[in-house]
């Protein structure tokens, strides 16, 4: 088995990232064919050692200072330097993982109000990584259920124009794409509708009818192992516990409400479609309750080990 | 304790509804405080038991028949006379309970299909209640999440049309109100947003700040419990595992992917703001898996067992 080298970037100084990253390697149970790497400031994960009262192991867990970076002053909440700090690591890590020093990417949450602070023009790490690589889709991974989003943070009437046939085409055969690089030929998408009773042929809606429906049988035309539109109380539960199933919701809370019930501080956000392994935990910076040794590191634990399966299976 | 009698309409004949509930009753856990009578055809209950290989207890369970309307012929799928015989039960059921021979009804399931085959102009039992008793709510009652939802079967895009500030704020008012017939004063409502993290303080929508938020804040100025908007993925989890609180979803799928999630099965529905308590279980008449002995009765029993416990609330 070809060994693979796991970054993974601490996420925003302020935030429970630097915390959970060390509850994380902290475990003995982390798979041995992975070594890792740390993208952040040494100050921080000292703040982090004290915060949780772990000792982080470097030589085995080395960790890359950002260059130009200066130490963040600290403190939880969101700051400009804090910003700047955590976009440092992540663009470190992105540069790593570009020049083959890293094969994966786990990203600790970052801020999106410190991103501005510090002037940032992104809204955080999938938007980045889906400027330098068109093909990126985030999908949301747990051993219960796996999903992708036709749209995320879009007002609910705005997410339902992009209800097209020729939209959900594109995705779908965008998606099947972008798994097939970490799951060759074996998923099947089902793809929920979009109203009640997947618009019980016609009464409850057309839109099932006359844009998901034809973009699904295109799909399947096209090689991909697709079925739908399945009533949205449904699919859901037909995509639980089916390992080589993912469920496509048609906007964002469609997939997310069924999402973290069944997958809550275990879920993992995973961009596919990327040259590389890219996860990270599906939790934000959780700066109510940074500093206090109270962040839960399942995600974190859960980004690390998919990120590890995910690029084994590249590597071999 | 005053016994409650509990009256059960067995629903369409060539559906589950009689192997159901043959299968609630004949199991040893049945309340000792309540009686039960059954609405419907002896030939009807027969059949079931030759299905069921269960038989009733007709001194324990008497069967009031119809009438007027004849046996139907049988034979699974939806039926003119079988959508008459199902009418005619649930008629004598709600005459029974108005006039106080009986104290709560539990439904079985009907078919909107049949019903239209036997020219009767309702969809079904809620509709036909919400006629005679125009307070009437329908909510999604189970021991991990009770939720009540803004619309039903409309297709979405009409749903959004509905979330103005002044049907929010009726809703949640005579919510309240039903929910008070048998929870006097303890249930505390949570109300989803529409949009994305609720809106984002307007970034991702703006119908939080603008219509439910203000309809919240008037419920609550109106005496209610209520809290809200809280973000979509987020609220039916906050109201998870907590017996004394409600969610409220804006449309049909939003309440009913995270019902179906965590209540498959299980979960009753329930008619709230009648003079007398109704339940039925949370599924069709199942034409396809009719007649096979196949089907799973706990949503029945659960039903049951709410209709009883409700009943016996009323009648302290």
């Amino acid at each position: 088995m070809i060994p693979v080298r796991i970054g993974i970037t601490l996420g925003d100084p302020g935030g429970v990232g630097p915390e959970v990253v060390l509850k994380a390697l902290g475990r003995p149970a982390l798979r041995p064919e992975a070594s890792f790497v740390l993208f952040g400031h040494e100050s921080v994960v000292a703040s982090a050692e004290r915060v949780s009262g772990l000792r982080l192991d470097r030589a085995r867990f080395p960790i890359v200072e950002p260059a130009a970076v200066p130490s963040p002053s600290g403190g939880p909440g969101p700051a400009a330097d804090g910003g700047a700090a955590s976009f440092a690591y992540f663009e470190d890590a992105v540069r790593a993982v570009r020049e083959g020093r890293i094969s994966a990417l786990v990203t600790g949450p970052v801020s999106k109000a410190a991103w501005g602070l510090a002037g940032l023009p992104w809204r955080g790490h999938t938007e980045y990584l889906g400027r330098l690589f068109p093909g990126a889709v985030m999908a949301f991974w747990s051993d219960r259920l796996k999903l992708a989003l036709l749209s995320h943070h879009l007002p609910l009437r705005e997410a339902l124009g992009l209800i097209t046939r020729p939209r959900v085409h594109a995705f779908l055969i965008g998606l099947a794409g972008a798994v097939a690089s970490v799951r060759p030929g074996s998923m099947e998408f089902l793809v929920a509708g979009l109203n009640p009773h997947a618009g019980e042929d016609g009464r409850l809606g057309r839109e099932e009818i006359e844009e998901i429906g034809p973009a699904i049988e295109e799909a399947r035309a096209g090689g991909v192992r697709v079925r739908g539109p399945i009533p949205p109380d449904v699919v859901f539960r037909s995509a639980l516990d089916a390992p080589e199933t993912m469920a496509v919701g048609l906007y964002h809370d469609q997939g997310l409400i069924a999402f973290k019930l069944v997958a809550f501080e275990t879920g993992v956000n995973v961009t596919l479609g990327l040259p590389f392994v890219r996860t990270s935990p599906d939790h934000g910076t959780g700066f109510d309750i940074a500093g206090k040794n109270r962040a839960d590191p399942r995600s974190m634990i859960a980004a690390i080990d998919l990120a590890v399966e995910l690029a084994l299976k590249k590597a071999r």
